[in-house]
């Protein structure tokens, strides 16, 4: 039987030497010391090094089997070994990099189908920074619009782990609003998700919980009225009238098929 | 009689050495060839050095008579012949700097009083970045805001010279959302409104023309909800759900009495 996905989906730049609440709770998600991780930095250019350095810190809040999965190529997302990794495995993190590198790895592969079978099951995905942005069904691939303007961002299918929302992260701290709205712009069915830095939407029954430091910001432009597609050109100003806003602080809980603060 | 302010309200950074569309319009508005402006630079530090600047500016528009004014103490806002410059002054130039400075030097002088008296006759005021901020009845002073935070962001009273709205600049460069949204959360009976750089706000009878190469973002907390001053201590994080967000880019219509895009 399908679940709806549990998911721990982080601004980047998350807490790592402090109380680690973010990175604690993705542990306890996925099963706390009786966890079955499985690290996965394929995003990464460094991936070794950030394979290792979430797998210690998982280990020191109590989980007992971690282990990072190394994929360099497309081939070793076929290895067999790494398929029965996932299939054991009661928690999947993604780290950050670069959300085509992870996207060119894993796209189409058995991994890729493995770990869609096993987040139905329940499997808790975190992920940061690009691992963040590669959860929904369409993502933010690249582009900075300081206002919002067609064309200055590009998207691409992501993981699809989640429907309905697109997400970006780094949010406040890269000023990120405009690049949102761009895209929201596009795709009105979309829920424009916002991540703060040492943030994160704890993803539960289509209900999620903000956890850190900063907030969780929502673009709802369902009803919003736009010109965009219709009279703009490529790198000319979009513009929005009426996107709801939600800006939500740690502890606050979005219900995503309501669209609406529960 | 009085009538509705003429403001051009420039978020920062306008194009100086190009076409210099914003600051075109504002010698256009302010009578072209005709037109009597007096650059206030009080603002700024470097305030002779910016008086200079933009009054040659203004004069290679076509503008015959510009006068920079020099005002470094509050004495020199009751002087005479400040006063009757203002006094025949069909446009009126303020500078960036800093907000706070410029109301320590002007706020309730004889100065003041006659701005505000002209401004009620047709005179139509200019202002960037600093000199765009002080235009509304309470201004932002000072703070800075990842996420919408209580207490982190710091108003005070501006010039008024237009009503129900709060001005914020540099918005989409500094990334401001959080810091405007702190303030609305505070005053939703205000619109918060964030300027682009090289970007500007033309008011004229209570409606507001986009210029310049970014936009005008509005935020209508009117309709939301929030806890802010109900259950937010100091340092925490604001909820806030429901706020209408407007993205303008140039040539857009904004009634601020309607609160909605014409």
């Amino acid at each position: 039987l399908d679940t709806a996905p549990r998911l721990v989906i982080i601004g980047g730049a998350e807490d790592r030497t402090g109380e680690c609440v973010i990175l604690r709770k993705f542990v306890s998600l996925a099963g706390g010391a009786a966890a079955r991780i499985v690290v996965l930095p394929a995003a990464s250019e460094i991936a070794s090094q950030l394979g290792v350095e979430y797998s210690e810190l998982f280990r020191s809040f109590g989980a007992q089997h971690v282990e990072a999965l190394a994929i360099e190529t497309r081939e070793a997302a076929k290895d067999t070994a790494a398929i029965a990794l996932v299939s054991g495995a009661s928690g999947l993190f993604l780290t950050g990099g670069d959300q085509l590198r992870l996207m060119n790895l894993l796209g189409g592969t058995q991994l890729d189908v493995e770990i869609h079978r096993r987040s139905a099951q329940g499997m808790v995905v975190g992920g940061t920074s690009a691992g963040a942005a590669v959860m929904s069904a369409t993502m933010i691939v690249d582009g900075h619009s300081d206002a919002p303007r067609l064309g200055t961002v590009q998207t691409g299918p992501g993981l699809e782990l989640i429907r309905g929302v697109i997400i970006d992260q780094h949010f406040a701290q890269r000023g990120r609003i405009g690049r949102l709205l761009s895209v929201v712009a596009l795709f009105p069915h979309e829920l424009g998700i916002g991540i703060d830095e040492d943030t994160a939407l704890v993803v539960e029954s289509n209900v999620g919980v903000v956890l850190g430091r900063g907030a969780v910001t929502v673009l709802d432009a369902g009803e919003a009225t736009t010109n965009e597609a219709v009279d703009v050109r490529s790198g000319e100003g979009i513009t929005l009238s009426g996107v709801r806003l939600h800006s939500l602080p740690a502890g606050r809980r979005f219900d995503f098929s309501q669209r609406a603060l529960v």
